[in-house]
Order: structure tokens, then C-alpha cells, then sequence
């Protein structure tokens, strides 16, 4: 039983623009027994993030980039099948960043990002989202970087994905007023079963100033907070909406991370200087030390029916690479995964 | 000694662009005794403010607009010439916001700034400059809102100007290597007068990449924290110059308060979230909780030599469009000063 085959996706090229089927390649591997100190793990799950396209770029950066022809990286959720730890037994569940493969064999500490919570009662998967990367960022992001306070407005742009959708429902149990942008109806509807005070379709806002008029018409006092998930026009409408000392935490630009020649920025960052604004851009791993509050927060507000997640999720190690580009097309309500076994 | 006609600076039409001679118009008005309450003051000297140019514009903003045909304000300083208030006796020193003209009369409490805190022994006009707004607006910037550090590496642009030469000397008290920024021989040589590390000149920079060169051959291993007063490109090289973690303390951005269309902003705004980068706008009145502590260290300072202060005078009342006009030119090494009387 220890002894296996696994596969797993690698870069084949680095993506030039929007990610392709070519830049990846599945392939095949022997996955070793584990020797003394090992565990051997099939992943149950795997996440497919935004930030991971920045890691496809050969450049210095927060963490290193993915080597062409060798298998990606990414959070992953599963069962140790054995061990060789004395620590791990066999079925015990853990949570890595060994994902876009199937079965790994290797020492936990070079692996492991943390092991399962006890008794919280959420499924597996959660803790690749809502209870895991994802959630964390949402939570440091609007209640430490934005500094969220009681009565705020708050704009959040992809609002339906991952990180988007925990931030509009911890702001309204935080007591805020809540603006949503996503793309397309149904999504819509989904950031307002979450509770959102209103929510815009960008997709339906053909330049940057229908996308202005549309969140000036749903947020018609100004903004005290803008969370970021998207850039581009949307961070120059949250600059333009701003109230005096607003306040931006700045979490990803999906809408740019494609880009193959630089853009011009906001052009109306003079603002900034008037309306002392504080804008912040910020990695979930630095503020790791909100783990402890952030587990047990989610246990309650998940526990009391004030905390909704949802996932979308593809079958099967084939599918890893659709997830992935379909975060770039918005296929996403929720957390995007890959469900292994 | 109490009934005088005053000569005074008005706003003749909205500038278009950079302001020009037909922008104000120069009005001469009687000025009345003062009445139970009032008092009647000569200034000595008035401030211009890049700032003010803001104020020119007919829009909603932190300070009200100037309006046509009405003097325009801005700190000064000056004596009492005849008093109808318990509190002030002839010759005492006040400072107001009563500038752009020669005499006044008011009630204090509509126009006083802070009368003159005691025995500094500074000069009259350094309450216009490194010991009035402008200092305060250094030293609230670079402490508070970049919480600067020993040991950080700073970028300071427009580093020549009131605000400018005072950070530069505030962050080498401090114990920071500092970078200046300023245009021409001259200023260049005046900023390393005041102990900055390097000083680049930005004129010699025909484009954007030639800026960034010289900043980066002048900070190899980027900058912790930027202070800026210019914006335009000089904010775009920060962010790209910029370490993990830097912040920024955006002042002002005197290179475009002439644009009379909105400029592209900085094509790098992605980096402010891999860089984790804090970039916030501020305003002095904002931090008039510091002026204690201002005070204090600055009379310390000055007084033991550690930071220096310089100003350009522009001399009567009729040179103070030209000494404004000559802050978006750059004529002005330190606080750039009118003298009235």
C-alpha cells in the first residue's frame, strides 16, 4: 500500500498572458515508501488560487517561482496512507502545500502548512478555504489591514470569490454597510444571499465610467473601506468613492495578473494626499499570529449559521489546470477546488 | 495709528494650468479699528504654499476654495498694532492665516493659528516654516505616518522644498541613510548641506527610466521608506525602488497640481501588494496633537545645530504671486517667505 504511482501537473511554459492548456503537463511519478521521519499522503483536495499565477513568472517575489518541468505547488488537504513519523499515524488528516498531485512521500516539516483543528465539524474541504488560506486573508485583510469599524461602508471587489465572500460576511456581522462588485447575475445574487447590502455587475459596466456610476448608485455617501481583490478600474472607482480617511487593504489584482505589458495606474492617486487615504497591500502569511482568533471566530460564526461558504468544485487530478484558468474567467462562486479521492 | 488702507492679494480668475500674473489682482482696502473683541495686526511676514494651489481649484476639498474677487489666506505672521481684546496688547506676535495682504483686523479666534510659543529664539518667520506648518507637516509625516526607523533607507523628493530640507534632516537625526531628490545644481549641493546621503538631480532625468536609474544607483538596495512631495513619476520609482514592507508618506505631489487633465498613475500599483507596501496620504492640521512634541524637539535640535533651516525672501506684498508662481518653478531653497514690513 506504500508503494505507488501518482500523478501530477507541471509547468511546461511559463504562461504568456491568460494561462493555456500547453503551459501545464501531467505526468507520472513513483511515489516512494516513507523512510524514518517520512509520512506518505494522498490528497483528498487541492486549491487553486490567484496568487499562483505570480509564482509562473521567473522574478523575485514574496515566494519562489515555479520551475519549469517540475510539479506545481499549491495547498492541498489529505490522509496519511503511512508513516514513518512517530508523530503520524495512518488516516490522519493533513493539510500541506503539496498539492497539484495525488500521493507524496516526505518529511512533514517540509510540507506541512498546519495540521487539522480539532472538533470543528467542517468538512475537509473547508480548511482549503473558508477555515483555511483563504478565510485567514479575508479576516486579517479587513479587520487588521482595513481596520473595519462598526458603521463603515465597505466596497469589495470579487466579491463572490474566496477571499470576497468571507470579507462581506465578516464586515456584516462587524456591523458595516456592505457594496459587492461581481461578474455576471448569478453571482450577484449569490454575494447578496450573503447578505450584502447590494452588490454591482461589472460585467455589465462597458468603461471605467459606467463602473463608477454603478457603485457611486450603490454607495451613493462614499466608501470608508475598499477591499481589493480585482485592481485596475475598480481600485481607481474605490479611490474616486473614497470618504476622508478611508481606508484600502489591498489583497490581490486579479484583473491584472495577466497582464503582459504594464498598465497605467489610478489616475487620480492626487487623491490620496487630500482624502488621507491609507492604502495597504498585504500577504496572508505575515500575519500568521491571527490564526488562534481567527479559528476561533470562524467556529462561532460558522457554528451559528452567520457564516456561509461555498465551493465550486472539478473532479479528478485531469481538471487541476481548468480550475486554475477558470479563476481568470470567474467559473468560481466560492472557493475553487479540485477534489482528488 | 489704527484706521489704515491695506493692500491685499485676490483671486482676479481660476488658474488654468500653471498660475499666471492674471490669475490675482491686487486690491487695496480700508481697514477699520478694531471693535471690543478684535484686534488690528501688520504682518511681517506671509507663507506660499503649494498647497494653496489646490485651493484655487472650485472643488470640494479638506479646505474650502478660494473664491473671485475675494483675498486669498495663508499662514502670516505679524504684530498687534491697536487691540480691543483683553488678551493681546500692542506689538504682540500672532499668527495667523490672515496672509496675502498687509493689515488686518478680525476677532483672533477667526483667524489665529498659534500665537507665538516662548522663548525658542527663533526668528520671527521660522513660524512659517521649519517651526510652523511646514516643519510640522515633516515631522508628523516621516515620525507618525512612515513610521521611520533607525536604520531605514529614505527617499525623500522635492527634497529642497520647506517640508522636503526638514525630513532630510530629521531622518539623519534619526539615524536613516537618506536620498534626496531635487532639481538642479544648486539645490542638489544644498540638499547634501544637510547631511543627505546622496541627492540626485532630477532634471538631468529626460524620462522616466532615467530617474529610476539615478534613484537606483543612488539607493542599490532600495528604500524602506519614500516621502513624497511630487508625485508623477518620482512615485512610480518609489514603489519600484521599495523593500518589503516600505512605507510611504504621500505629502504632496506638486508635479501635478497644474495638470489640467487627469495623468495615467503609477503602472506598478500591483507591487504595493507583493511588497506588502503602506501608502498613506495625510494632512498636518490632521496631527496638531504633535505640536508639543514638536516644538520641543525642534528647539533641541535647532538649538544644538542639529538641523538647519533656509529660506527664500520675496520682498512686499507685490512679489506674492511671483513667490508663488516660483514654487511650481522651483526658486525656492527651504521655505520660500514674503517679507511685508
Amino acid at each position: 500500500m506504500s508503494n505507488l504511482t501518482s500523478r501530477g501537473w507541471a509547468l511546461a511554459q511559463r504562461p504568456v498572458g491568460a494561462p493555456k492548456p500547453g503551459d501545464f503537463t501531467l505526468q507520472t511519478e513513483d511515489v516512494a515508501s516513507p523512510k524514518d521521519g517520512e509520512i506518505q499522503v494522498s490528497n483528498s483536495w487541492m486549491s487553486v488560487d490567484p496568487y499562483m499565477r505570480g509564482r509562473m513568472y521567473d522574478r523575485e517575489s514574496y515566494v519562489p517561482p515555479f520551475q519549469i518541468g517540475e510539479l506545481l505547488q499549491g495547498g492541498a488537504i489529505g490522509h496519511v496512507t503511512a508513516s514513518g513519523h512517530p508523530d503520524f499515524k495512518v488516516g490522519d488528516l493533513v493539510q500541506s502545500m503539496a498539492g497539484w498531485r495525488e500521493v507524496w512521500t516526505a518529511r512533514p516539516e517540509a510540507v506541512l502548512a498546519s495540521v487539522r483543528p480539532a472538533d470543528t465539524g467542517l468538512p475537509d474541504s473547508a480548511f482549503l478555504g473558508i477555515a483555511g488560506m483563504p478565510g485567514l486573508t479575508a479576516y486579517a485583510g479587513i479587520l487588521r489591514i482595513a481596520q473595519l469599524k462598526e458603521g463603515d461602508t465597505v466596497l469589495v471587489s470579487g466579491a463572490a470569490g474566496a477571499v470576497g465572500s468571507a470579507v462581506v460576511q465578516i464586515a456584516k456581522i462587524k456591523g458595516c454597510t456592505v457594496i459587492g462588485s461581481a461578474g455576471g447575475a448569478e453571482k450577484v445574487a449569490f454575494v447578496k444571499s450573503l447578505g450584502a447590502d447590494a452588490c454591482i455587475d461589472y460585467q455589465k459596466a462597458d468603461s471605467y465610467e459606467a463602473l463608477l456610476e454603478a457603485l457611486r448608485v450603490a454607495a451613493p455617501k462614499g466608501i470608508d473601506v475598499y477591499f481589493d481583490n480585482v485592481g485596475g478600474d475598480h481600485f481607481q472607482a474605490a479611490i474616486e468613492l473614497a470618504r476622508p480617511m478611508a481606508r484600502m487593504a489591498i489583497c490581490g489584482m486579479i484583473s491584472q495578473y495577466n497582464d503582459t505589458e504594464p498598465r497605467p495606474g489610478p489616475s487620480n492617486v492626487i487623491q490620496i494626499v487630500g482624502k488621507q487615504l491609507q492604502i495597504r497591500g498585504f500577504i496572508v502569511s505575515t500575519h500568521a499570529d491571527m490564526q488562534n482568533d481567527f479559528m476561533r471566530d470562524m467556529a462561532e460564526w460558522i457554528g451559528s449559521g452567520k457564516l456561509n461558504f461555498q465551493e465550486t468544485v472539478m473532479e479528478g487530478i485531469e481538471a487541476a489546470p481548468d480550475a486554475f484558468m477558470g479563476l481568470f474567467s470567474g467559473q468560481n462562486k466560492g472557493k475553487m477546488l479540485v477534489k482528488l479521492s
